[in-house]
């Protein structure tokens, strides 16, 4: 059971506890990015003493928001730490002289150089060792807003917080059993697809976009785009006939009616077999805290899915997910 | 020439200049949340007064942040006054304390009943009479925010955003004219294509994601995604094929060169004859101030855009850019 938050968490916040924080924000880029979503969500939920933004690391140079002041506390994500985009953007926050915490694998690498404080985090999929999902990019995210939250605002949801990711992983494990059956069937179905959307809104938008970027499009070359719930029914719901395919997140933050409409909408219009539909509400979140299920039930659907992925991918000609065009194969675009 | 901001917008702000207000939310749904995301550049660029956040209406009222008090103002947008997300975020709003405009076509409109104040704009399309678009939705949004910034930061920037709004219509005009062949030629292109992704970055980012969500998905049913051109290299750049077909934005802004790059790579990985790239540098902008003019540039693109629309239309199996499958057909979703 997880009782205290990660030594380099406390550290991180003991060491900007004397400064005034204002304003947060949450830069990475793509999939690094995508956890940045559910992380404003949190804050925009429980903080009345911060305001926070999400920018890819580019835009957020160049915007070079006014905000960007000493005041500002800038979280920066990036798995392996070599991120240029997000390396420049911690760079250029600590010489507008705002506070920064790198998060990355590697504590060693640039981006890790450049940030005034590092937090570490694990991914199974580098190493191939199952990792604990609490220690995952989102779990130590929460942890570390959680963990400001006390400081900023005297809320203290770090309890509530740290047994919950306690009972993270079980739940994961349970809903890759549940799901087994459920993305072999859509595997087959979904398999010639040219294009497959993702929708959620919420705390869940943020692995619906990773999926459609980092998994859809980038591993599978799949055409794909992460639609927010609502905005759906202001445009792209009229791309929806029999054949069109979309992987809908129902969760259970307070969102969770737009969620509900989105599917509603594809049943009725759609096909059933052409819209795979993962609600929170069939998981087992067991010892998992009323007020942090909705928080995590993103990490759940992000996780299990990756088996979707794989099923996906070794039905269709792209068999190999490693496979790129681009990335890591070109280096000088 | 313009010299002062419309009467309702002087109006709202003095109503307001009374009041503290520390955040601005951005609400609206579709079409007219995507001018809510250049409002935000803008503040973020010249605000250290103001933050703000921009939101799908019923996202807003869902997540209900914990900023949304008594010094929050809410501008609210919706052409008709009638989308019904963006109406009850004005009175969830209200009940929170917080102040609201509400912009739209129609003065006497649910959602102008339910704000506390009114700034009418105006669109061409609803009635076939040619507009100035300094009047349009981008136009007025601008002025509320530039008066506001002028009350909040006491920096004025009103004199040149109305001197630019003034030349903008002749630049627009100019555009259309401009990009008549080019749009011919990429109609005939782009006629059969399966999925259209529109690219760009900044102060363009909404006009990219309404042209994908509104004209490629919602009035041509053709696949798309608004993708931001740094995110771009982070995952969706994987589907680029030499048959991947792109419309890219290059605009004036400080994020240019994150279009820039994104457009070298199409260009190089894809093919010109499938890449309509617009770029700002080529537009004749005469009397707009050399700092509105990245603001400005979203406009000109997107009324420009409406043309290769029509054109576009006029060569696929669905003809009238009006038929619609669900949007008003049918009621009960």
């Amino acid at each position: 059971m997880k009782t205290e938050l990660n030594a380099d968490i406390t550290n991180a916040l003991q060491a900007i506890a004397s400064r005034e924080v204002r304003h947060v924000f949450l830069i990475a880029c793509g999939g690094s990015l995508s956890i940045m979503h559910p992380g404003k969500y949190f804050l925009d939920r429980h903080s009345s003493a911060l305001t926070s933004d999400v920018y890819n690391g580019d835009e957020f140079v160049t915007r070079d928001p006014r905000k960007l002041d000493g005041k500002a506390l800038v979280i920066l994500c990036s798995q392996t730490g070599t991120t240029k985009e997000t390396v420049r953007a911690a760079t250029h926050a600590r010489k507008k002289g705002a506070l920064t915490i790198a998060m990355t694998l590697d504590p060693q690498s640039p981006l890790a150089e450049a940030a005034d404080h590092v937090v570490a985090y694990q991914a199974s999929y580098t190493t191939g060792i199952p990792i604990d999902a609490a220690e995952s990019n989102y779990g130590v995210l929460y942890m570390i807003l959680a963990g400001l939250l006390r400081q900023s605002d005297t809320i203290d949801l770090v309890p509530p917080l740290l047994s919950s990711l306690s009972h993270l992983q079980p739940a994961i494990d349970k809903a890759h059993v549940q799901y087994a059956a459920l993305f072999d069937t859509y595997a087959d179905q979904f398999k010639d697809a040219p294009v497959i959307y993702t929708v959620a809104s919420g705390a869940n938008y943020g692995a619906a976009y990773s999926f459609a970027i980092c998994v859809f499009m980038e591993m599978l070359w799949i055409n794909s785009q992460a639609i927010h719930a609502n905005e759906f029914f202001h445009g792209p719901f009229e791309v929806v006939d029999r054949n069109a395919k979309f992987v809908a997140l129902i969760g259970l933050d307070e969102t969770r009616r737009l969620e509900e409409r989105g599917r509603e909408f594809l049943y009725r219009f759609g096909a059933r077999e052409n819209v795979l539909a993962l609600d929170a509400k069939d998981l087992d979140l067991t010892g998992i805290d009323e007020g942090f299920k909705g928080y995590l039930v993103p990490l759940i659907f992000f996780d299990a899915l990756w088996k979707f992925a794989y099923k996906l991918a070794a039905k269709r000609e792209k068999i190999m997910l490693e496979d790129r065009r681009y990335m890591k194969k070109i280096s000088d675009y």
